[in-house]
């Protein structure tokens, strides 16, 4: 990519989000106390009297809560736009839904961007505490009983959002009536670890990352946090997916004597593609949130904080599970949700599992995929008769 | 890694290598002619009388010629120690092998880090012409036919290495009597491609690049080339080896401010595996010979070069193959060998493929598998009885 495609502005510093803020803060698992926390979140649809309808919709590494509206930085659709809305499975003329963007995320919540209490003319960075995904459920929870909800009809998220669904259903089972973990893990994997380490590797690597204080001098490391992307994005897609998409086809390339070498002039457009991806992720995401919440990722362990017994997470749940994973999802592949459909089963808990057969790799739960969103509505439907929701 | 692990001297630099210049140069695939031509090589045993033993060995992306012996940088075993060797696979009571550095790469054969012949007193580097396989398999011949050798008994190669094999027996088949494509394709896959350009955007994101131009100020990229080789790495395992040596067991990091951010002052034993693996790479590798190289294997598709016809490259062909796969190995799976072999069939080849089951991914064809090493001494031993070696 060029360095003019990073040149922008800092597109995150300018934008104002929906938000609450607890002024008594949050005391996090590695035992720091967030003297304030704040909890940006977006709404769709109505809350119902009862406050029985409300759906958590729990978003992914470099999601956030911008779910089913225009990014307000990049401008393109909502996230999951195919799946939440008026007559779509996360119906919202039925249900209340409801996305947080995680702590230690970059668009409203508390997070490395945030002030310090401290010295507030100064921003965390780096020095902000390593959060869990169990930080991050906790602080959800605070929004949830702000809005006066003591039942959530669902919890619903894909990747490190299932890890969010797991973690919710494992803590606070009597406020989970339904749970959707989707192409996810109970624990994340040395190779997914890996993965991530070589993200961070990126992002340390680059010299306008100034051990976390890029914020001082007003850069960004957006080449390495753009290399860590591409990297990435690899893995969320399939081998079939991008044979089928790219293959081997050529596309013209400008010579830049500064970056490519280039065979006859012309880059391979997968090539142009990734690079594509890198590029516009760094408008949208800071570096050091992303090595906060790929941390919290990495540490995600549930059977470990049971004792190493998966099941014991979930004894004695009442909360109906579905299991969604994507047949050629090489990132938290089936084996990984077939794991957790044991571990439901020894606890007894009421347990669907459903293999989706797909060639787009892990990104799937985000796609046009109509098999996954029929067994996603279909799930909800029969969850809402049991719960007594009203049509 | 921290940056003290990357400020070592140039190694590379001092080294000398066994190698011949050819006078004449070399003309390339891509047009440019190379006015002059070094092929730095290592051979193990001795060329019999009748100039009919010989083996070449081709090395991977990462590899080099020092196959059987201490590397000269690192002073490890060589990289097939236990493959090449007398009793060994390779029997070098029995064969000669030949290990070329493949044109482009950065011990001793023409590369990037040659003195330009127009400017003596400057490098290459990235106005080094882009190579292709087959243009290494041509600097290859020419030593071949300056050793005066007519015919080779075998030529055999993993990854990088079975694409030079494949180009062998498909430009020169007369003068290849056994070839064995090790944990290969025919053409390199989108996805690969894509993990490559990942690699090569670290690179280019280092600011010690400097457009290629590193060895006038005596730097080099190395946290960019430390970055392309850990990503690379993990493609080299698979998930089960990785799980099975590292799990998510966790190490004492020092606290390092001006890098991690380790979450208890720990970090996951993998992580410090790959550190590893990338600050040692950096000082036995150039940064330009891994973007030279890494286009090469890209630019690799044998089918198109026929008219889209894989068997068309081998019709008529006399050679033996064997072709090898390894079960785990996801970055050239089983599938693309076994394309090959169905190519082959088609041109009425005289072919073996065998996949082996393991757990160790690509990197399989460099460790310690007893049925992979089996199955090459057999067929070599055959081979040897039809080409009528003497014992």
């Amino acid at each position: 990519m060029s360095s003019a495609a990073m040149d922008q502005p800092d597109a995150l510093a300018e934008l104002a989000h929906t938000h609450v803020t607890f002024a008594d803060g949050l005391t996090l698992d590695c035992g720091a106390h967030l003297p304030e926390l704040t909890v940006a979140y977006r709404t769709y649809g109505r809350l119902n009297e009862a406050r029985s309808n409300a759906i958590l919709v729990c978003h992914a590494l470099t999601g956030d809560q911008y779910v089913a509206e225009p990014h307000p930085v990049t401008g393109k659709p909502g996230w999951w736009d195919a799946v939440v809305g008026p007559g779509l499975p996360l119906d919202t003329d039925r249900y209340f839904v409801i996305c947080v963007n995680v702590l230690g995320g970059c668009m409203g919540s508390t997070g490395p961007r945030s002030a310090r209490p401290d010295a507030p003319d100064e921003l965390w960075g780096t020095d902000f505490p390593a959060v869990t995904i169990h930080d991050m459920v906790r602080a959800q929870k605070r929004l949830i009983d702000h809005l006066g909800i003591a039942r959530l009809f669902a919890v619903v998220g894909g990747s490190m959002g299932g890890m969010q669904v797991l973690d919710w259903a494992a803590s606070y089972p009597d406020a989970v009536f339904a749970a959707v973990p989707i192409a996810t893990a109970a624990y994340h994997s040395a190779q997914n670890i890996a993965f991530h380490e070589v993200g961070r590797q990126a992002i340390f690597a680059d010299p306008e990352w100034r051990a976390g204080r890029y914020w001082q001098t007003g850069g960004r490391p957006a080449r390495g946090l753009a290399v860590a992307r591409m990297c990435a994005h690899i893995t969320y897609l399939s081998e079939q997916a991008l044979a089928r998409k790219f293959g081997r086809r050529l596309q013209h390339a400008a010579k830049d004597p500064s970056e490519a070498i280039n065979l006859f002039g012309e880059m391979f457009e997968v090539e142009s593609y990734l690079r594509h991806q890198g590029s516009t992720f760094v408008n949208r995401f800071d570096a050091n949130s992303y090595l906060t919440i790929t941390r919290a990722m990495d540490y995600f362990d549930l059977a470990a904080d049971h004792g190493g017994d998966l099941a014991a997470a979930f004894r004695g749940t009442r909360t109906r599970f579905l299991l969604v994973s994507f047949s050629s999802d090489w990132l938290f592949p089936t084996a990984e949700s077939r794991a957790i459909a044991r571990a439901l089963n020894r606890a007894a808990a009421n347990v669907s599992f459903v293999e989706i057969e797909t060639d787009k790799g892990h990104d799937a739960f985000l796609l046009d995929e109509p098999d996954f969103h029929r067994t996603l509505a279909g799930f909800l439907s029969g969850c809402a008769e049991h719960a007594g929701l009203p049509r």
